[in-house]
């Protein structure tokens, strides 16, 4: 490439259909990335704040620098790779994901948004491309919550949705330390302001961690939102009861009920295909001994759906049907709503700019809707955002098997270029 | 009364129908025998072999030899309190029960069989009877199977069935000492033989354990038989999946699965009513997280029929069913029978003695199997055995508020004394 000629506002110093990420070079990065809190099992441990985070963060900002982005760390530990723009007045566009992983996590949940977006800007930095405005690549402190709660935190406190003291203050799952003592032990109290600046739009590239577009065959999932997720916690009382000399209309069997809610919830949520998701997840029987009738029952239910009203309404057919199975069955019980979590839809533009490079590229795409949390769900309550989604291997992921094909993740960070380039020339 | 005159064979010293047991003092020894482990609760602690089963065994002692009794205890720790008959080379007619109870236990379960057979020799007493054959109340060693297992092992060693050695080899739940050093420390290592000897008839009295005679409204169980058991554990297992990103369509859910089959297995079971029961008690869900669809499930089924043809074929049936769930979820599993304790038949000529016991005091009766374990189980299977029921209190046992009416008690306790004088008479 020839050296760099200073964009002119209206005109491009590149023509965007030239600009090609290296594919090899993604896969080295993040196979490199993944080394740090390598599990033997193939997966990774690289839990939030920990020295292993430390190391990764270190790998991360070496790379970026010698890319010619510019470091700065805010008071969550958010880590910010800025590339300028002609007109640093302008909102970055911004990208990024995480570097934490789960206890037994795998090489690419949150590292491959991450390791994608560096990608990017190694690509316009080889090119020699001026954009108009800044593209920062942030690396979200602590999305997995476990071993700091809540989740997200990073990009939460970013969003103004999670207060910086509370977070600061927040004990370790050993309760032997403080988020901020872990921040200024490894070096990342930063001092800058946390979010509070103007965003220009936020692109996340990130592994489906389901199996819809293995299953479908696509290669890019242009996601159109974040799932509304409603807990509920249920308790089903009857009375413990001798199994053998207990007729069985003389029974109170919290288990029988709570058999029949679970189908029912199964129902409900096939119901409302192909968007419902029911789960009965975690159940615990009391006195739970093979000859006694469980007298007790308390389960959990997590309910999904990308539409608030479709979701609000299958809340309301599974309370329905557990007062119904309740009464029925001459039992006592409560079903108590313990957490909700909105539906969020991605900016339609943002979502346009990554449809339309899925296309540009001729990568089989298809519309998805995210079931899991990501940092994206914050931004896009202050920034036009939205997402980009890979394939991984069997829907597996949070588990050291968690897998992806090269082609997937070098396509994927193709397409995440073409969006954020989209939205790089924009005028305010 | 006169002072006793012998009894010659084909006449007695005696009319049955002026013979009555005293309830008053029938409900004075249980309840001073009840003082003895008794909880705050109002229930009774008397595990077998402690400090408590001595005291009972010792007050049960000096009562039966206040009424003549000469006292035996075998190798096994049963103790046997013989009424001398008139020719005591006829084999004895035997009753009895337990006096160990539940950790948290009641009153009445084990005690009144046994309490109740002593009232029945107090009232021979009192009335100077002589019987041509002897009879025996016998208090057997570790019913409950709480402290040592298995359960109704004093019956099962006098029986055949359970190998003494290993019976006295038992370590207890603590683990901290055995059966025999236990045996020892109370003084109720006995030398006599355990079993071996004839029996000429086997009568239990007990509160039913369960809700169907106060259901019915119905004084006096007429117990047929023992029901038979089959355990079985079920593995189910699928795989572990995401809540929220896993479609309806692509999972592979165990507990939807287990679900099926508790209500698959609560049909049978009323297929098959009124012999037929079916329970699923215990229940594991792993890994239990509320936003993960579970993978496995272990579970356990324990059916119950009288009859043992239509036990097996709820066994088919269940295993057929739970067959056809798991291929149908595309899941893997198995089913294994882990016990099989057949049902039994009791005696005709003992039950009918019973049922005459109850017409003959105009007691309200009805037929019953029982659901729960009893000595005379094992009984049954060396001599002819029969048992008495009376309701106890919303069918509750196991349970330091075990309840029963004193009026059904006494009606039990006559019922009882009528049918051993049906057969304490009766020639070889």
């Amino acid at each position: 490439m020839s050296a760099p000629i200073r964009f002119m506002s209206g005109a491009r110093n590149y023509n965007p259909a030239d600009l090609r990420i290296d594919g090899e070079r993604l896969w080295q990065a993040l196979m490199a990335m993944a080394r740090i809190g390598a599990t033997p099992a193939g997966g990774v441990k690289r839990l939030a704040l920990t020295d292993e985070d430390r190391a990764g963060r270190a790998l991360l900002i070496d790379w970026a620098r010698a890319a010619g982005c510019a470091v700065s760390v805010d008071a969550i530990g958010n880590v910010f790779l800025r590339r300028p723009g002609r007109d640093n007045g302008l909102a970055p566009v911004l990208t990024g994901s995480h570097l934490d992983s789960q206890p037994s996590g795998g090489k690419f949940d949150g590292a491959y948004g991450v390791i994608a977006g560096l990608e990017v800007l190694r690509c316009l930095a080889d090119a020699g491309v001026v954009t108009e405005r800044a593209i920062e690549l942030v690396c979200w402190t602590n999305e997995e919550g476990t071993r700091f709660s809540p989740a997200m935190m990073g990009s939460g406190v970013f969003a103004g949705k999670i207060p910086l003291v509370q977070a600061l203050a927040e004990p370790d799952s050993a309760r032997t330390t403080t988020l901020a003592a872990e921040l200024e032990r490894i070096g990342y109290a930063g001092a800058g302001a946390v979010g509070g600046r103007p965003i220009h739009a936020y692109f996340e590239a990130h592994i489906e961690q389901g199996p819809i577009l293995e299953a479908a065959g696509k290669t890019i999932g242009v996601v159109q939102g974040i799932q509304g997720i409603r807990w509920f916690t249920a308790h089903i009382r009857g009375a413990d009861a001798h199994a053998g000399t207990t007729p069985m209309t003389a029974r109170r069997d919290a288990l029988l009920a709570a058999a029949r809610l679970i189908e029912a919830i199964n129902r409900i949520s096939l119901d409302h295909a192909p968007g419902g998701r029911g789960t009965v997840g975690r159940l615990v029987v009391s006195p739970n001994s093979p000859n006694v009738v469980p007298g007790s029952v308390a389960l959990s239910v997590d309910l999904r759906h990308p539409d608030a009203i479709a979701l609000a309404s299958m809340a309301g057919e599974v309370e329905a049907t557990f007062d119904g199975l309740i009464a029925a069955a001459g039992l006592d019980g409560s079903i108590e709503q313990t957490w909700y979590s909105p539906p969020t839809a991605f900016d339609p533009a943002c979502i346009e700019a990554v449809r339309r490079g899925a296309e540009a590229i001729a990568a089989s795409s298809m519309a998805i809707t995210s079931g899991a949390g990501h940092d994206a769900k914050y931004l896009a309550d202050i920034c036009p955002a939205a997402m980009v989604f890979v394939p991984c291997k069997g829907g597996v992921s949070h588990n050291e098997s968690e897998d992806a094909r090269p082609e997937h993740l070098a396509a994927g960070c193709q397409v995440l270029l073409h969006a954020i380039m989209a939205k790089a020339d924009e005028p305010d």
